[in-house]
């Protein structure tokens, strides 16, 4: 069928090219002309404003939004004088799902249809196909269907899941309708939200690991340190790219995430190349607020999304009234980062 | 090559099984006489008391020891009159590594060799091979080696990691020699120690989704609770097997244990077959202790260990005293359980 | 000077009293009569409804709201036919900071001036004052000082803050204009936050002395659970109740909230008849949200929160998904609670 | 009474004069012969060798040892030879209880008395009195009382513990036996554990006021971090000398912990002279493993101490493998630091 897609970024090019490959028909458009461009030389049909955009499009217009989530509402307000009703709009970023809500409760009364797509699979996505959480109304997202299943994975060569026989649905070829507006990038946000939280667990463990030699040098004996007790327990110089791959095969812990991990070691066991300061987008921020609001705990989700915070120095105030009490109650004098003469 | 094994619990029998499949002999062991019968019948060795299973092993014998944490040393003690110096003794369990470093201290004096192995699999082994990760000498790890290589997944399909082409040793094979004693089951530990954090990730993303649903119930006014600011926000009731199956195909959270957790909620999304007590065994615990001894944070494998204590109800005695602090300060009174009469 | 009240529950009333007491009039309402009659004889001036509230107070009014937050936004839009421009109404509950930012610009075109005041003290006020924490118009906030100083503490017998000579305002007196509109709530919410965070390390560590005797008891040994590899550390029976109390007296850990455990401790170490199901009012939850939208790390304080969730039974679901995930990877099944049979 | 002294730190010295102006005697030493001079002018009795030390005490002695937890027990091994049978070692230092156990076993069948002294005050201690935690046998612990009854704070003016009138024992006083040997230094470290957790919380609480301006600068819009939605919500300019000294009267979250926290903010509200590098001694430690020993959540306590580790860049290696991560996931490359250009 035909989709318009607007916002040609990686996400939104490669998700082009994957529809283009199912034989779908495209019309792009972008800001950058020349993304618009090298699309076309794949066949994509090329636009070089809204109003052409809108004129290339069949009716009822299925239109795909790959921007900025903050560029999402000016993108509609701009497009939506080109649009007629029946016609379809589908946010494909990553928006937060009470956007969804609003926009679905402005656009319903004027005609409009509103579909939400959480999508995860990255740079991977072009090859590996996109993981799709959809919320909306179930005919029109049924009416995209051809659209969903050439972008999703398919079932591809996973082993069935035991119980799966008998269910109907599309959640095995990796795309799902997860309800009413809002409901797919409800669904997403958790999905990043539990993405932080597995992160975080592998990061905490292989640091465990990394440091498991501290045996081999700590031993200072002061007022300030307790000694290691135990210094001949922590003698080990850990392969932590050998460490990764071994847990590929075979382990409980395996997953897409220790892939990663274990080539990103393969290539550099140190990871010199990064200073740990780690940004987070609004999903693992949101998902916390849903938990907070819920009242379900989230101590695991809630520690990674904080240990990113930190990694970006957004604890040094805390720490320096840590430091400033212990200067009063016991005129301890913080000691000198490791390395600095003392 | 042969190899004797002692403990025939579910671990024990199926490397059996899966050694006696793949050409090596098995020489085997276990207090209850059935489970050795029963193997006997696969073609094992068996042996009914442990001189005569000693009697049976070639030397340098080669013995795996697969019993519980709580009866590995006095296994080796009631064993070793029967061993000769030079023999080989694998404790394929969830020791503490710790006892592994004393171990091989009190044993190497006596010209024992002492190899620990941490093994991942449980009860898929037999068909998915088990990820080992191996502490001992070098010489005697090399002797083993066809033991390992028959009980490990091989490299089987997976993708390999970008980087390894040039990489030597045997981690793409699903078992490695992490380094001298005790490096087994120090990394078996911090797998276990991801393992929970993987898991409680799941688990309170999951409980998000389940909840997401409080809108349409929620709203009590009173001086104690905080009514939910928009229940509109909250009206979604989703399917949770659909959504863990759907995460499976293309996301970045896909994982065996996310495979495990589409399989238990297919089979029923209420989990009512479950009263929600988690056990934890040693590896947990021993992780956290270490990364203190270390000085690595370990804010989300710490929660998700406490998250199990609190399942227990270990948490009640602290909670009490939260609700008598409250009573001390406001006269608050603690609210009757959902569902109890007030 | 002159003030009238609404709401008239345990906080109204006894604000009322300390004002009487300090030489205020009070004008007071409550939907309740008895309650205003009780005050009455208290010698404040009664009225039966707003109508009459607001009659009797003197113009420019300054009428304080003393009301369950979910009732403060129908009592302001009941009282505003009676008021007239200039007048001032206080907002002396736990509303949400944003709440009152909402509010005062909803009233400001209408020439009303909004004042928050986060207050702490509980049932304690009456006799040991109130901690209030203001926002709102300086020359507002100047104006209504009287009533503050009354209702505040006073710097009472507390040493001085060194450093604190020059100083100048109100902060030692035990009210303090904090910011704009919103500021009062603001740090009454943090506050609040923070007060979670104590209460939960006191709780935590009372209860790991409570347990402190595990030694005595514990020493199972199966596959499924760690034996205690030192029971001899754990054999002491402490007394909380002098343990609290002798807390009290110079230990770096003296507090106002370790004064009321070691009062509670004292009527019952065993804590009895608390179930330890533990309320959260809003506070707790807006800090989180606050923190992550600021991007400041909260362990310690969204930790204290969700025990809370937890003490209630909110973890259920997460608990179950955790041990049908063990089932499915290693067929563990769960453990009877101890004192069932097994 | 008389009391040998050994170790003449900021702590030992105090001691030391407190008990002189209690009228106590007290023979003291430590290397550091100057220190020995400077206490001698204020009327202890010097000795310059373990040798006079030990001969300058009447039998049975009482020496307590005030040294750095790692030379406890050389001290002890060097002073045994000059002690008899009955004499009496109280360690008054940071050890760990469980040394304290191991220590008794070993000293009570030379007939030496051990006791063991957690102790609370730090450079507070001279002017306000020690609080005291106490292990040891119980007529020992009696014979010593004097001594811990002039250390102690005493009653003062604290308000009494309803509920206390009829209770006896010295807990009121300042001082407690707590329980046999290493009850007292295993109640200090809880203690310390819940201290850590008391201060963390005031430091997330006040980092989040001071960050509360964040709206009058943040609202980038880019791939990688969300906008701040409100940013209204957030244009604070908080004082947060003024408002912890507030809290100070008559708040829930009054302190002698918050007293230190005004101190430090009232001398700089920046706190510019610490960069946040925190400290962490032993008993933040030890109190975390004995909560998962025992099976005790500890959410607040493990997170406080984990944000000291933080402060001190330990989790530098976990950040760098989220960022890792990341780069592999979805190529996200890492943002300059702020300040830092691009």
């Amino acid at each position: 069928m035909q989709l318009g897609m607007i916002g040609l970024g990686r996400m939104g090019s490669n998700m082009v090219r994957r529809l283009l490959r199912h034989g779908h028909e495209c019309v792009v458009f972008d800001r950058a002309e020349q993304t618009v461009a090298a699309l076309v030389k794949e066949n994509a049909i090329g636009s070089s404003s809204l109003a052409e955009f809108a004129k290339k499009l069949i009716k009822p217009r299925a239109v795909w939004l790959m921007v900025p989530v903050g560029a999402v509402d000016d993108t509609i307000a701009d497009l939506l004088p080109h649009l007629d009703p029946g016609d379809i709009l589908i946010d494909g970023g990553n928006s937060y799902y009470v956007d969804d809500i609003r926009r679905a409760t402005e656009l319903t009364p004027q005609r409009f249809h509103y579909v939400d797509v959480g999508t995860s699979g990255g740079v991977w996505g072009l090859e590996r196909g996109y993981c799709m959480m959809i919320g909306g109304e179930s005919d029109i997202v049924k009416h995209l269907d051809p659209i969903f299943a050439s972008l999703a994975p398919g079932r591809g060569d996973s082993v069935r899941t035991p119980g799966r026989e008998k269910a109907e649905g599309t959640s095995e070829q990796g795309y799902l309708h997860c309800g009413p507006n809002g409901a797919g990038h409800f669904v997403k946000m958790v999905h990043n939200g539990i993405e932080y939280g597995l992160m975080a667990a592998y990061a905490e463990g292989l640091a465990v690991l990394k440091a498991a030699n501290v045996g081999k040098t700590r031993g200072v004996i002061d007022a300030e340190t307790t000694p290691l007790r135990d210094p001949e327990h922590y003698r080990y110089d850990f392969n932590l790219a050998d460490i990764a791959e071994v847990w590929r095969r075979g382990s409980v812990i395996a997953s897409w995430l220790l892939d990663l991990s274990a080539t990103a070691l393969s290539h550099d066991p140190t990871l010199a190349n990064f200073a740990g300061r780690v940004s987070d987008s609004g999903e693992g921020r949101w998902t916390i607020k849903a938990a907070i609001d819920e009242g379900v705990p989230a101590h695991v989700l809630s520690s990674a999304l904080y240990e990113r915070f930190s990694s970006r120095g957004e604890a040094d105030f805390a720490d320096k009234i840590l430091s400033a009490m212990r200067y009063e109650f016991g005129g301890h004098v913080e000691k000198p980062a490791a390395g600095q003469a003392s």
